[in-house]
């Protein structure tokens, strides 16, 4: 999204400059609610909160995490639950309670020192954009808030929380030309 | 719904005259179950009551309540975890265990001295349809119960619990002329 | 279900044979799981189970009892979460851990001195098809299972958890006539 | 996926292929999130998780016991829930922490006495691949990953955890001729 990111103009990268743009990230960040979740925020009348998270996404994080690319969590929420599908995933940034995404993403390419160019972010509302707007590559899953969706580099098919990362991730292992190597892992030859 | 209130014949405003009603709001009042949820009512074995709300949604109830628009809740069913996301979301007025939703609409513009004229009522049942008959615009989920539908003035294309508030919180913004300043807001010059 | 209970060939009645049928109903059974609920059984690593009911279909079971319609559920399964959500809703007749839904619906039928003729089942499973024998009216929600849908008389167009049994209990209203009784007690004049 | 388990064509068998396979089967083993669930794994801030199966795939599964076939959960995850589930169904055989679904479901085969050629696996990603090629006879739900989708034998309409599982099973009970059978046990004569 790094150019024009304010305008309501079509930002959509065409096949070939998606490809050359996802075949050199380093980090993938990612929001939560909406993005990694279906959205959905649900509430018990004994004060607790839960959500869920999608079995083809993680598998997809990993898969991502194993060619080397780092991957980072930046949500404006914060709690436990989060953290713990983060560890069980093995995700190595996490930054909860964040109102800055931007910064947040600017400050953790510094700190990897990774180029911003090199890294990518997916999300699905307004919060998200300062963040974007710093990423060499911007994405949303289908059902995103339309304004944001006017805006992103990157439209998956996929909803939030039912595969939108795992088609992000699956996109990043196709440019690198890492699919038939992670395939060959799981298929007996 | 000022005129014929109870009638099935077709009250939707034309998209003129409903841009006109949600420019001069000053209160947005919604139902909770099937309005800001989907409808589920989760039941635990351990006697707990659980809901989901749509974290879309409760961006777009803050993005309203920051341009000057009262915000509240009206429900019949009476729970902590409602009153635990409203506090969320920083809703204002939350009433509860309500059997007369248009009494309560019209108490509750009159506390705040506002024209019933200036409130929205958005619900998907028939408790819902005594403030509808109050409110000065009322506004249904598209999968509002059939007799509801066929008397609201203006429909989301979302469904209940799934982006159907926050496509109503959209109106209004666009309606008041405020999408792009608060839109410049979250994206860096 | 009276006639072929066991034949694969249509059973479905024409639109006049299912108001005249809706409109002698004086009992209407349910079954629960994927019929009242989306099918989906809830379990918890803390070894609680859970299930989600729907709002709308609540509202439909009050408004037909209002109108004088005995209210049963029969089920297979064993809950304090069912009887609780019964409960809430002042069904009288509950029947849980039952394995003959078929012999349940005639006892019930006996004891409230009501013919099967004028008793309805609605169930979306095998299990349920013994209680559809006897009853005067079968009913299945959309998902219904496809061995079940070829023998009912009547399928919503909802699904189980959705509002299939509202649509079941709209229907009985307008059947006897009573949709703008009921309308005018939500509807200010 | 006795053939080409790692090739791209196109590997789906014709209708008379698949039901002379199914015919055969004495094993149905299945993979859990996904294809039993609807890939959702739910996390709640008291660090409880929790899932959901589908009532009509449970029906399905305990139908296929009841013909004399045996039944498998094969799952990388492991948690007390799936236990719980897979108990209250009857299923014998659940090997849950399975990092080599391929292995473990070569060894179910030997300790049975049943040839893999009678065993059939049902997996929605990459880690089911390897126990796809060593059954007989290798299902998919609609909404598995692609790369799955593109290397199963058979995919069925519906998706996981809203009775694929089930559409599976019914297969098996039509290809060996039982549906007749079954569904006289449940409907009166």
């Amino acid at each position: 999204m790094n150019a024009h990111p304010s305008a309501a103009e079509p930002s959509r990268l065409d096949r070939t400059a998606l490809l050359s743009r996802a075949a050199r990230l380093s980090l993938a960040a990612f929001d939560v609610d909406g993005t990694l979740t279906d959205g959905r925020l649900g509430y018990g009348d004994d004060g607790h909160e839960f959500k869920s998270f999608d079995v083809h996404d993680g598998q997809g994080l990993k898969l991502l995490a194993r060619i080397g690319v780092e991957i980072a969590w930046i949500t404006a929420r914060s709690s436990p639950l989060v953290a713990r599908r983060a560890a069980d995933l093995g995700v190595r940034h996490l930054i909860q309670g964040c109102h800055d995404k931007g910064a947040a993403l600017s400050a953790l390419c510094a700190s990897l020192r990774i180029p911003c160019s090199e890294a990518a972010f997916m999300g699905d509302d307004l919060p998200d954009l300062a963040a974007m707007a710093v990423a060499g590559l911007s994405v949303a899953p289908a059902n995103a808030h339309p304004w944001v969706l006017e805006r992103v580099e990157w439209q998956t098919r996929a909803a939030g929380g039912s595969g939108a990362a795992r088609e992000f991730c699956d996109l990043v292992i196709e440019a690198k030309g890492r699919r038939e190597e992670l395939l060959s892992r799981f298929s007996p030859a």
